[in-house]
């Protein structure tokens, strides 16, 4: 049957079919600590929408799953694929078709770098707002699938508040085109939200028509702030917030993941400081930045307001460093749970709680601006990789604090495979239901991304 | 039939259920020029959430047809109640029961007017951005389930930027909490972005979480600029837009709107000038009306700059006064395409070949930072009070000329009833089918709204 599947394939699409065992053993893990068991059967490289469509008519033809993937940096294992499936890599499909500067939209193919369309967006004055802190290196079409979010999101957005329309091709090959090329618009329903943050589920994303900003005028500004404890911090960047200032990043460190990037760029031992990094962007960047320097002066924090730009690349490189830092400590399982701002001090006392209960250390950066924190779980791999029980366990307290506090299991990476087993504590059984109905209006016999997200 | 299920009503509802006769011609009619045909059976006024969920039990049982009404202020006949339809209206579920200035958010029933709301909300420094000009008579939930639009979206968004979640009652009388308090979150599919816009075909809005803004500090400014022609005045506000400075508000009247306006205030004869009427706001907003005011004399506009709030007082007066001075041309059909903003010069044109080639008028007021447009066909309506065939093959025209610029049938007043016919030339067949499925997930025997939106 696998070997009729590729046949098939390879009629239709030729060299764009990859059986290259190694390419094929890449497809099985994205960038959580997830691979998918068995070997795909096949990667089809797409060059086209022709291709797109052509390979999910064989898969519907044959009853085979197949797994949509962008660049393959996901968290949480949604684009990993496993035995008996197809890979359907988006990634050659990297056209920019069009820039409005006038109409402040761009469209563009799905596998396109967020990073490389800023840059040729940059040349017209413009950008598109959604910045994962993977941006270089993963594509517009997963940033969508995903509904990724960033550090610029509490002032300029999230993916859903940046896409007019997506092309979206069905499992059964056929083409729709959703949203339109106007910023406003409420023909019907708004499947262009739906399908934002579907993980793959509800169909192939071809295209997208993405609404883009002009460039911020003015010199960003940059300041930190140092707090004897995370929870100070926290209430310190509610401060902010509160104060009606609207920073364009405001990013929380603490004490643990401060001390592994100052161990990792040799720079001195913070003790147990927690820090806040702002910045400040807009003809009025630099009265803000004051302003926020006496909001955190006031709360107790020793702030420091870079004075140049290069002094703000070095407080940025400590942030950057996060990532490359947990790897120096183990592997990391990289949680993702958001709450309503207010909330961020009980949260980090409930991450203190399992710190302790578990034995574990759970170095936490927040998106302190919107309430959306990655706590990761450092642990030892085992022969296998996997995360032991013991994480999920200490996760799974995670999830239900967060939702005891009005919050949600994943703020920016998504269900995918690690999570899917909390969907329905969030959902509910009923919302959960009809939620798997709807994917099934789209994709009736459920070959698309089959056992992520819904899948019990 | 109907007398037994006005009967099962009574006894689960008692004196919430309304049979008096002329409150059931009421609900039988909009704003819009259209009524249902026929009496519905009962209003149900429903005072909580359990009233709601006995209502839809009933339904369900008896598969009875169930309109959900707000204030019935819409423009496309979604809230017309008819023969042996129940009314659930949720005007008398008004009451706000949380509002968290820390975490930018209320919580609120969906009865309560929108301006009511806002009145509350500025108490505390707060406001709710989504401004239809309805919004002293239009509740917010009606404005959820149509995803009403305003004045100041080009700015600060329409109601889908401003719902953080919605509590829905299913057909069937199940409830459902969708979305979730914090700012961000990627949990499953986003069916509370599903539901704004979805006029009653999905459930009933019993609850929402608002995302609110905090008041916009400074004096709001306010300039007019008038045009030899619309053509010109499009053509400026587009140069507005390129100029990158972001009005608060930006409205363009054309000859005949603004002639009738005059008029009825016993203003001057404006002749064959159009205008636009711009407000800035926030703290450089007497910058932003310079630079404004700038780029339109260049752009050959005629400027003036209220020099205070008096005087920009009565510069909206004029734009205000658009709807009643629009009652005094006869009766209107209300329409409300949208486009690219750059292709605002090229809807005006096609505006003027509709005019003339069916020998009518067709005043036109647009939100033009946002591209959205309300043209008005003004008829003399016969006994009946139906709009004539021949201005919907004039509105035919206007319809698919949005289209063919890369726009959509409505920006912001939705589907209903009038607007059917066209919903699949819009979507295409294929989208009509999936769309009209998903609905039928939510409400598997058809009973929400029935031949409203997805009816052929
Ligand atoms: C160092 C690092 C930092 C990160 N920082 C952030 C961050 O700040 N914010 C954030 O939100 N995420 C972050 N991520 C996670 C990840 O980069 C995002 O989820 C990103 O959006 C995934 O894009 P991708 O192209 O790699 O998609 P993939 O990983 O390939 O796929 C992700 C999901 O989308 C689906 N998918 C991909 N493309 C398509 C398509 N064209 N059509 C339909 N479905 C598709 C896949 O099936 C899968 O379910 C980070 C990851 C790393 C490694
Ligand atoms: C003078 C005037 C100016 C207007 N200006 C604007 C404008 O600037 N922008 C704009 O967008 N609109 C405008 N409108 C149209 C109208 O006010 C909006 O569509 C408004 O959102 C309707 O709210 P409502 O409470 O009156 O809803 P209704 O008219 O009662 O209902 C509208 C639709 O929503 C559904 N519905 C209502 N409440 C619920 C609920 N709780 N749950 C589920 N479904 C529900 C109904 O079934 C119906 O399909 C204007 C109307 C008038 C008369």
């Amino acid at each position: 049957m696998t070997g009729a599947v590729v046949g098939l394939l390879r009629e239709a699409l030729s060299e764009r079919v990859d059986t290259d065992p190694s390419h094929l053993d890449d497809a099985r893990a994205d960038k959580s600590e997830h691979a998918a068991p068995g070997r795909p059967i096949a990667i089809v490289h797409a060059a086209c929408i022709d291709d797109v469509q052509a390979t999910m008519r064989i898969a519907t033809a044959t009853g085979t799953p197949v797994v949509v993937r962008g660049a393959g940096t996901g968290l949480a294992g949604g684009a990993n694929a496993g035995a008996g499936e197809i890979v359907l890599s988006m990634r050659a499909m990297d056209r920019i078709l069009e820039v409005r500067p006038d109409d402040l939209l761009a469209v563009v193919e799905p596998g396109i770098l967020n990073a490389e369309l800023n840059r040729a967006l940059a040349d017209h004055g413009l950008w598109w707002a959604p910045d994962p802190v993977s941006r270089e290196i993963s594509t517009v079409g997963g940033n969508i699938a995903t509904g990724a979010g960033g550090l610029l999101c509490a002032k300029y957005g999230v993916v859903r508040d940046a896409v007019l329309g997506v092309d979206l091709v069905l499992a059964d090959g056929r083409l729709l085109h959703l949203g339109h090329r106007s910023v406003k618009g409420v023909t019907g329903l708004d499947l262009t939200a739906l399908v934002i943050g579907s993980e793959g589920t509800l169909g192939v994303v071809v295209g997208a028509t993405l609404k883009l900003r002009r460039l911020v005028p003015g010199q960003a500004r940059t300041l930190t702030a140092s707090f004897p404890s995370v929870r100070a911090a926290a209430t310190a960047a509610a401060a902010v917030t509160a104060s009606g200032v609207q920073p364009a990043i405001m990013e929380l460190m603490d004490a643990a993941c401060l001390r592994a990037v100052h161990r990792m760029l040799d720079l001195p031992d913070p003790g147990e400081a927690a820090q806040l990094t702002i910045q400040t962007d807009g003809p009025a960047a630099s009265v803000e930045a004051e302003s926020i320097a006496a909001t955190l002066t006031d709360a107790g924090g020793a702030v420091r307001l870079a004075r140049d730009d290069a002094e703000s690349q070095l407080l940025w490189r400590i942030r950057r460093s996060m990532h490359p830092a947990m790897e120096t400590l183990g592997t990391t399982l990289i949680e993702d749970v958001s709450v309503p701002r207010s909330a961020l001090p009980a949260m980090f006392d409930e991450i203190a709680r399992i710190e302790r209960e578990y034995d574990l250390v759970i170095p936490t950066v927040c998106h302190a601006g919107d309430g959306n924190l990655h706590p990761n779980f450092v642990f030892d791999a085992g022969a296998d990789a996997a995360v032991p029980e013991v994480i999920w366990q200490a996760a799974d307290e995670l999830f239900r604090a967060a939702l005891r506090l009005g919050g949600t299991l994943t703020g920016e990476h998504g269900v995918g495979v690690l999570k899917r087993r909390w969907l329905a504590d969030e959902l509910g059984d009923d919302q959960w239901e009809l939620q798997r109905q709807i994917t099934r209006v789209f994709d009736p016999q459920g070959i698309l991304n089959p056992g992520k997200v819904f899948t019990p």
